[in-house]
């Protein structure tokens, strides 16, 4: 780890040599900045040379900013992310499934951030376990996938049963999705920590970044050149 | 279980099948969709066949994105329900009951879901144990009734009391009426589930949907043909 | 609810009218209770008239207490259950689901409490999702039961999968069964409340004497005379 | 406030003054504290005139300690409440309600804590919500009563119907009774905080002894000499 | 309690005789009701003859309608409390404090629910412990008092000095003033329940109303004619 | 998924191809079963042809039961693992680090784990960030590895750290080690949940078991051969 | 403490020998009071002869308040802090550390509360442990400052790193930045109070202004003159 | 930081320069380690040349392994504290207060933490709040130390007074002492962290050990030659 540079605009350090270190470039979180911060950092890192600059949790004044600094840049509003920048060429396949349609904008998350991370992925919504022929229908999209991550609010009880229905590793995102006792997300997190199946690994609530990111971890590793 | 039908609308899997099943139809959720999708549930699933479209968390774009699409639509603007189609004819009765004036909109989706359901109800609000005289004027009530729901927050008393005065079961609906160590409807949902009398089944927080849907199914089953 | 009569003993007033009006009989809760004050009510119901005198909750002093005065008292170490007398003959049948051996004896408490209240049982234990297909397996089951009970721990999901498969009542008990994240069935609690399939009524943790009692009046009603 | 005294024992500070200052001595808790520190204490207040030197939450070990010490000593191992001296002849009278059996020995805090301070008391056990004839049945023990305390746990629904049915104040005391969502009482916390009924006031889970002293102030201000 | 009335408003079954059975009126918690429904409350309990007609959490919108119907009411914006008719003129005292400046619209609740209950009230803001000093000059001020009544938010420390300086019992009132690790009152709830001095009882986060009725029936029972 | 066989006991219903279907065959969690339920799995799942039969949570009355049984079984006391049969030959590298040496049992679970799955594993205690220069004395490991494991407990801040110097997978592991503030491993388990790193993915709280079967995946089909 | 003054504004009852007593002169907390209030506080103090008359917490409305009355005021609209007066010059050096740019407002707080205290600062911002090498870039500062500030959200993860680097004490401030399972800087605060390097002391979430008081004493008193 | 060493003992990797860096040497944490590994740390410390081989939370048998191995090791039962070698002459002092006697045992921590620092104390036990006169009357011992530890539970107000009275740093410590809604200490955790004065700074729940390297800190640094 000899050294990696930082880049010091005062008012945030870049680490610009992220990427080579841990195969995920430096993301600006764009939650508590203000616009004219998120665009500081994003150019912050175009100009330390960074082939994508790449925020996340991008409101709509955020996205104004970002498209008046780089017009041709890449905004997906549901997902909240922006780049500018071209996203390396697709590689393997994630499979990303949501329990319900309300979770569809952390599953646009998802898939941003595969996009953006060069890899491929197919999306199936809404196979919720109300319905579990729904996911049973879905066995043979698992077992061509790289890995299977599965977005899910309210009770979250999709990652355990579709554990038991796949030897691909599970990336499990609760969700916000739900009222009273979902907690914000709490009884959805709960439910895939203490998932009956293996195989279920587990990130914050409405966190389809960090899924995203794990999954296309596995699946550039798994379509490595030896 | 036999190979029930999906409905492939992209964003959404319908189930068509589901009253088939469970006795009770797919309901759209329109909590975190938007117009557009609870809109296009409703649609999917009256070309998949179903006599009546419903769905609940129906708020005002919401109402008038199908009242634009179904001008004849049923709206409950209070009970934030909306239906397209006829509701069969009302069988046997439910009692429901609130504990207090402020817990009437999660009686009203109770009542709408009851009315959707094919299933007659009678209503008394506002019994709350702290006159407990007007809980022991309705045991009559109790006794007429195929099953009682109680609708209380703040202290959430009310079940365990009445299901000391029947022999009805009770299904218990917590509400976020309250303030301080209300907590939003916990402190409800906590005295609920522990209350001292037996026969008390519980839902989720402001969950009148659920409620309704339970007790629907108690009264068809007791006015079931043999 | 004329004047129902008070048995004073002192340290409890036992209520010898209760399965009159509930149709449930006053049940001792031996937990928190001495044996002598548990034997003690026992005998003080069976004084009032009883057919059957019950506790739950009874450990091993309470039972070799119970076992010293009533030589011929039913005691289930298991399920912690203790009666006095003869159930009366079972009519009806709940099936009864456990996700896991370790959920055994919160399912034993729903056996003896169908038995003494004079209800027939059919239980098929560890049919958890993490397998599925032990769940469709048990479908016909379902179809054949006046109502459900499921007992869950860890993450709680069987109740949210068995309710998309039934028509019948669900009666989801979470159960103390896990660890770290289980938070003693806490996080099998929340799932059971925010269930994505409607029809799922939830009890207490580890309370299988709540789900048999809702359980047997569902199945008395449905086997009720006319 | 002028300088009140302070006993110095080194690993204790009485303060003897207390009840001049607040009408109640300083009392003993005996958790946390070795058999010998409380001895100690005792021993310190005597010294420093108290008529009366008494400790709370007094477990064998103490109890045993504080008889060799003083055999004369009064000991409710039930209550674990120990005093050295005699307590003044009792005035007033407070009616102690208890919800059912297993609150018993926090009653038992009540009543000593009662005794202790000179304030007459009758005891009803065993009338919780349940048999709601119960609790109406002593209303008139209310009306001739100076204040209610009710002790409570699982749900804690009885001081809001005894707020409901009398004029007095309600001093009400969440119990540890029970399992799973009880929470150790912080079911009944939470209810009895969010009661419905005006009136009612609340003190920690199991603290009898404040309680007690609470409901004693009440009493003896009214029957203090104009 | 032979048969309190109950008028029945179909939307509300308002207990008219709770002044005669409690010593305080019914008074509408207007939080969770329309306007209309307010008004409405308040015109049904004058029509049940009712001498004072009485709301709390009352906002703007409810406090104009209040006023369109009785252009005479007492409203109160930062107590957000509401009244139709006389008060009984004020017998006894009480002394109200506050920790700090932002308690204030808590501490108008406890004085507006006094002057209507017809008790005198003192009022002395901002002695919070930080400068303890503050407290020690109103030790007075509490022994004139019939009762004292402490509103504090943040640490809520104030009720466990004050408990140990008076005779009179503290009524503690925790508010959601503070941020962090206040938990929007819930800091300063634990501080209260665990007050290390006896004589402390606690009602629920910003419940002016609750604090201001126990320590109107200390007041006026102090000063009852014997 | 074509019917997978289902294996009755009666008090478990094994599944046999659990393997076949997700790569891990089903394993015995011995937590709250008896001794001879434990053996008895075991036993029918070496009856139904598993080349491994495998247990976790294995307390001592257990051991004693399994080695009775099959006396050349392998079983690990503070790993709490047991097994019958031979594993797999290892392929692959996972590294398995801890932040102290209280966390070596949840560790040892880990290494058993990957053990039985046929992985390779490399352990270093004892790195936490308190000297942060054991950390990065390891990034060399972390680069010849498949994956990480990170084991921690107290404030689980390892896992942001080591995700910051590789782009290896990180399992994260929360344990239960600490006091007070660390609420039985909660604070390491948001901790984790949240990590400012991306790459991290987390397990239940000491969950060694979860944690290595996740790495024995990704481990091994980094070695698949393609 | 011979008898400190106190300044009774009604509503407010300032303590302006408050900076006598402990060094810190009362502040004004903003939070919850009306901007009528607050000018009110600060003129009282002024009046009361504190050089400094300062406010946290400061809204938009507040700060035009506080400009009108004073013009020439020091407002910081990203701290909400403001300022009548003149600080003292500032004396020896505190550093203040951010984990990222999404803590700036808090690290706001801290800085302007040291130079309203008179003590030197050198704050370095986005040196989060995702990057270790910008923190370990820093050690030389911390060995050059008299005392380090560390602000972070998300997993709170920075101050138990910088602890194993400096002899200095580190004041750690959780804030509410992050989502989810940060449960509104719950994350962070639990992390730090469990921090695996001892020197760590917490002040409450987003507690700028107590940590900078904190800070500002240990500068202080290593600069005082002996 | 250049290259610190580290010891390697296999299940421990120890950091013998920690006190060179922070000032602390490596404490051994002997809760979770068996008593061979605690002596194991120790052993290796005094190998890598530390002056003082010290543990905390040491149990009885722990106790014994360590004396068995230096018959003159000094052991502190109450504090659970164990060292080899010789403590440094003392400097300076810190005063630490307790609220009552039952937090003995922490304060006992943090005075042999203070001893094996080289740091001089004061210690006055049992002046809680309820007594306020008994903190007053350590006003001036307050103002002769370098810095003022507190230690308190159930209410864990005292801190806040202190903070008022004195211009030392406030190190505050909850403690576990308390039942019910005392929650194991997070009651006074949060009136601490809450404290509504400044120069409050917390450690996590009876962490004896970290509130006296604190302390230890700021006397050294007060006592340190320029
Ligand atoms: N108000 C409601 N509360 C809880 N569940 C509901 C509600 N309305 C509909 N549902 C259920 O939510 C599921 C639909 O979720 P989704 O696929 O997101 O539309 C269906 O299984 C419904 O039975
Ligand atoms: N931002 C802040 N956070 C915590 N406490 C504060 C803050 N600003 C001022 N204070 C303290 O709050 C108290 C003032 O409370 P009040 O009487 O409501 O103005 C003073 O003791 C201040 O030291
Ligand atoms: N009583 C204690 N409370 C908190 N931390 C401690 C305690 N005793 C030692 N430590 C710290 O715990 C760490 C040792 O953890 P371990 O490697 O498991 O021995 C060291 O960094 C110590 O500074
Ligand atoms: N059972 C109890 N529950 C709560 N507080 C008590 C109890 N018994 C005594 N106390 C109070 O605890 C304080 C004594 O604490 P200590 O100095 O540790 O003995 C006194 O102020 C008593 O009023
Ligand atoms: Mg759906
Ligand atoms: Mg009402
Ligand atoms: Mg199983
Ligand atoms: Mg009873
Ligand atoms: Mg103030
Ligand atoms: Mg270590
Ligand atoms: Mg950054
Ligand atoms: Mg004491």
């Amino acid at each position: 780890m000899s050294a990696p540079r930082t880049a010091d605009l005062g008012f945030a350090r870049l680490d610009p040599d992220r990427a080579a270190r841990t195969g995920t470039p430096e993301v600006v979180f764009a939650g508590g900045k203000t616009p004219d911060e998120t665009v500081g950092c994003l150019a912050g890192l175009l100009d330390a040379g960074v082939p994508l600059a790449w925020a996340t949790r991008v409101d709509e004044a955020t996205a104004t900013a970002v498209r008046d600094r780089w017009p041709d840049a890449h905004i997906d509003p549901v997902a909240r992310v922006a780049w500018v920048g071209t996203p390396p060429p697709p590689v393997g396949q994630v499979l990303v499934l949501t329990a319900g349609t309300s979770d569809g904008p952390v599953a646009a998350e998802v898939v941003a951030t595969l996009a953006a991370s060069g890899v491929g992925c197919r999306r199936v919504d809404d196979v919720g376990v109300a319905g579990v022929h729904r996911v049973l229908a879905v066995a043979p999209d698992m077992a061509a996938a790289d890995a299977v991550v599965v977005v899910a609010g309210m009770d979250g009880a999709l990652p355990s049963v579709v554990a038991g229905l796949t030897d691909r590793l599970v990336v499990a995102v609760p969700t916000s999705v739900g009222y009273g006792a979902a907690f914000e997300g709490l009884a959805a997190l709960l439910t895939m920590l203490t998932a009956c199946a293996p195989g279920v690994l587990v990130v914050n609530i409405d966190n389809g970044f960090g899924a995203g990111i794990a999954a296309a971890r596995i699946a550039r590793s798994a379509h490595a050149q030896p």
